[in-house]
């Protein structure tokens, strides 16, 4: 179907591909982006990609997605962890959200083991590198297909 | 008196009327201006409104509103619970604060019982809506016309 | 509009002016409830006054109120904050709740900085001396005339 | 056999069937007490009904209770959780004890789910309403007719 | 009426008797299941009897008794403080628990102190020894008789 | 590729379909293995389930699977949160884990929100109901194919 | 000299000699009474006794205590652990504070390890049974006699 | 002298050798088990064997015991841990322990740095590998034939 | 009569009258110690001084204490709150110990708010400056002279 | 050697001078940098000066700074103690990096007390005020003279 | 073969035999030092004895061990619990460690419960009294005839 | 100009060189102290070195040096993390303090990362190795140069 789907990529993702490659892999986020839209030509469905380093321009990315999106697919990165502002804008908009992590966050040090966008999040997938990008999307589509509604 | 006093909004405070409204009411930030600006007119108070998603910005606007200001009025949103920066953004200014919330904070999610801009307010009004608005204000009026030094 | 609005005080309310005036200022209690009293003829309602020492005492004061006030005001003082009769109390009665603290209270003494009374209340004013009692009049006034059902 | 059994009830237990009847029950204490007078009378037991919204009050009938009583039953409603008078109290007087909640406060606010009253008491019964007051008269009166001791 | 209830003993319960009597009481497990029977003659109810080491087969045994029993009664031993897979079987059969406890577990080292079973219990009675079985049964017969439908 | 892979599901997950469908969705196990089974004959896979209620069996057959499969796909239920003997059993075998949950954990009592699973897990999927099996059966098979070794 | 002290005394401690002797001793309130009179006629002090189960009596007292005493002497029992409404109205009146406890608190249950009386003392005697409040009387006219001032 | 001694090995310990050698060295269990028979044989010993990974046959291998041994070794491995129940059980038996862990669990994840044995345990071995099951084996036989009762 | 009375001062005592005298007052060790040797007179009893930087000295001159003092006064100073070996050889010596503080320590940085030597004293007395020393030693003597054991 | 550094200033450090002249001195940041640049010139080295208020500005110039730079000087302010976005961009550009802080942070309030950039840094220096800034840059040049590489 | 070791006992381990025999046993240090002689001539070993009440003591000699000892054998007593700077010269010297107890330190005070030798101790042994050091002898002996290194 | 200057060191800096060369690095204390007395005499500055693995040495030496230094430079080694006694010495001497710590204690375990002679110290240099220490003296001169006092 013709879904329209946003996927918001926070800080230092754009340095994908150069950060840590040993947890982060070797894929840019450029490759990332190439793979989910052949995924989404796939599934017929369109796709939208924003990535910042600010919090605000995220928030207000989320709060123009308003309408404009089925589904909002995020790796807030770093912004997980502390960014009750994007939480905010994320419940405000009222679209269904899927987390995603490129790393095991469980794994790492203790001040990522929590994430303030899960709560809110109707699922999500991690650990699986650029893998976790394709997954999620996939269960995006299958999410909307079913016409589930966000379980909060 | 002739007061010159601003009035912050934080985060997603611009989508007053659609977020939550069982939490934030139906009344837009413009409406909320609106009313304040009515009260400001029968006090003979000069008012400047200023709503950001961007901690930075909100820092900015706070650093210029030195020495043009006699009081802040600020519901910093989501970042009263974690932005150290203006906290220290209202510190280095050293003008009265008074902090406003439109829902009861005290009744919500433990993240944000806690807030940063309160132990550096003279006072402040929380649960009650747009009322808290107008409620902060008139305390603000008074406190300076009392000649009161902010509390800190 | 003709409200029954009652004012309760806890401990040591009744040293004010006495009790560490740089904290909660020169004024008496009885200063306050003649303030209080004003504003209610101004708004052309009922205010009764009740103070004391004795939780035992506030907590069988709040079951009378029960049917005779539209609205509870209250400044709990220590009790604030270790007190669940009163907060049961104030539950059972079902009357919209407005919390007063004249100091600000998340400034001071870790101890201090919890209410057990905030998390049911419609809303509340701090930090503000007097004029937070001034302010959670009106409020509570604006409140009923606006025929806001208490949010707990 | 003919024993002196006391039922002391804490503040807002005066309110019941009025108070959150949704989680206390619609039974009065009046209510109560009539079943327990009966339950009491086909055991041959006397019994001595209190009811006070004041610590100060139950810790003086806890203290008169001395030698009077050979059980007391105690519901000490919000001060079962932080008063250590009545704990010491009760302790003091050296009365085998039950405790009794109309409520599972193990599945309320975390204030509810700590006791001071437990660690002392015989034995407890918690969760079925007017129910659990007659459970606890009829363990009191078997746990006293087996000659059993108060295991502390 | 013809209530089928069943009643669960976990781990080390089949060693009442032998395993720490100052604690537990003397009575065998057998003992205690023969008072609940007669009681449960008494009461024209069924009663069935089960006790595992096995926290496997305690969640097995109550997977099955869903559709055959109107209450469970449980005494899930040291398993009631950790077991998240008993809590969740008994949450999945959908039937009132009776939580029953031989020990005042709240006089005892602290990891005794909180059960997992307490929060979706109708109601619990601990400490009376044997006594507490009786009165849990007991308390069972009439809540289903008030066709009361469990608080969880 | 002719991957042999693990599905393991722990206690109550058995019950599904029967079990908070508004939770964990109106599914049978039979369903999701179903399901997956067709999957796996799509990537030409080999699919080995096992569900047990028991902590002893799920670490037995865990041991077993040593040498057998190239993959394990599990999801412990309740004993996600606190068998560090599951934990251990994945650790001793070596073999690619992935962590499934039906539900989002993290929208949970706090008990369930943290997994010792987790952080040795390659990666996860939770929250998307059923779609969570089959993503984490998709994920593995990709991760597989890739050659990618398990992060730890 | 002729100074005016006051000993007050919280809960339960009316249960001298009865209650818990192996931890409080034998001694009476009224043998208490009788040796600090003999001790103040001594030091040509007069000396005015207080004791009550009741707080808010004690937050009473305490108020009227203001301008008539130069020192109090107070073991508020267990009131000490819990009650902001005595520390505030002690630090209200402003009168020097000498803090007694019979037995050594920080020996005992934890809850009993931190008192909110010694935070605003002079000092304070704990431990010695009887000869507490003997040293507290003595330590109290000395500090007067030095004319030292109370260190908060 | 003729003692009867239990071994019991926990969840994962029959995967020695193969599991994380790193950790926990190159002999299987047999191979431990063989150089414990020779050490028995040679202090004239009666010696028996127990593994399990399931908690439930631990409980019943523990109060099977009961009567048949004068010491029980155990090495409970996760299950040290978590296990309540095995707690409960040793205490149950009444026969004294030693406690063994063949890594340094000390010097390992936080999860592991707490046994729930070793407060009953008489004393225990840990971090020599293999040779800490021959050095608790030695300690129980000078520990039997001193006639030393366990200290708990 | 004729005590043998040990005062013990640990780090930096001999330093007062230097140090933070807002704190510790003006006196000298050596004045205090003079004042005490005069009561000591007066009292009959034999006193011995001894000051150290060094925890092991002050561990040393403790356990030599052993049979020739019948109590030991401390003010352990800084090493009062970490010391586990002062507490050890008090323990160590079964002499009844008279805990003293110069400062009010509850009133301090949270690091000095608990005592070592407190849970193992007779008593103490806190706060009183040099007055802290007078009454700990009369305390003292009238303790020995009731011939009252240490209560520990 | 001809070294090219980068200093960045977080937010409110462009108040420097301004901003609580008590804590944090009375030069400005200009004043800081053309001492930092006199210093530059005496050791042959490049230096860029950035100041923001925003974390996302400041991230992005740290991304920006990769291969650009060969030292990393920086004072986050405020934001040194939640942005885990500058944690993760300084890790992602794998420069050395050298800490600053005017004030002794170790002093302040406890929210100051932990710095995210301190685990990642080659090292720091705090609290001397503008001093801090040379002797940070001092210690670059010689640490980077020293080929020395960072210790993470 | 003729390995070097050394045994360290720290504070109040002089003191055994008549420290709390009924904890610590009834042998002295002497006692327990001849035992170990005879063990090390058996096993053709040279030991050295040190005790000392001075952590500063402790840590010379540590540092002097250096290069003369194979195998350093230390029950630090009390210091186990705080003492950073004997953890650092352990790891300083780079010896093999055992570590020795004598009670069970898990079953006595909260303090007690935690060591920093532990962490860096090959493996150790507790709770057997005088056997614990006979066994930690051996197993030093075992462990180096093993050419095993120490598992840090 | 003539500074006096103490340089401190405490436990196992004496084997700076020896221990743990990965994280302290190369040089022996000899060598900074070397490398220190060149920097005291390019600024004409007296320069004394003390060491010691004694806290009541560094004690001792710390009181004697009242008077006689103009700034104390300390690296307490693994004292700085719990020895009260040493930050008291330091307090009641009253002369200013620099702090100095080889590696980065806040990348290493979590009982590093807190000291107490932080919150003393005018300012502090960590992680730079030898070059802390000519961080620290330098600053210590221009600190003092300045005519800046400390700020505690």
């Amino acid at each position: 179907m013709n879904w329209r789907i946003s996927l918001i990529n926070g800080p230092n993702l754009n340095m994908l591909g150069i950060r840590e490659p040993e947890i982060y892999g070797k894929s840019s986020l450029a490759d990332i982006e190439k793979e989910i839209k052949i995924l989404a030509q796939q599934q017929g469905a369109e796709i939208d990609f924003f990535q910042s380093n600010h919090e605000g321009k995220i928030v207000d990315y989320i709060q123009e997605a308003r309408g404009h999106f089925n589904c909002i697919l995020i790796n807030a990165g770093a912004l997980s962890h502390y960014s009750i502002a994007i939480h905010d804008a994320l419940k405000a908009v009222n679209i269904p959200v899927v987390e995603i992590h490129l790393s095991n966050i469980y794994a790492r040090e203790s001040f990522r083991q929590q994430s303030l966008i899960s709560p809110l999040a109707v699922g999500g997938v991690f650990g699986f590198g650029v893998l976790s990008y394709k997954m999620a999307f996939l269960a995006a589509c299958e999410f909307l297909a079913a016409g589930q509604k966000g379980k909060e």
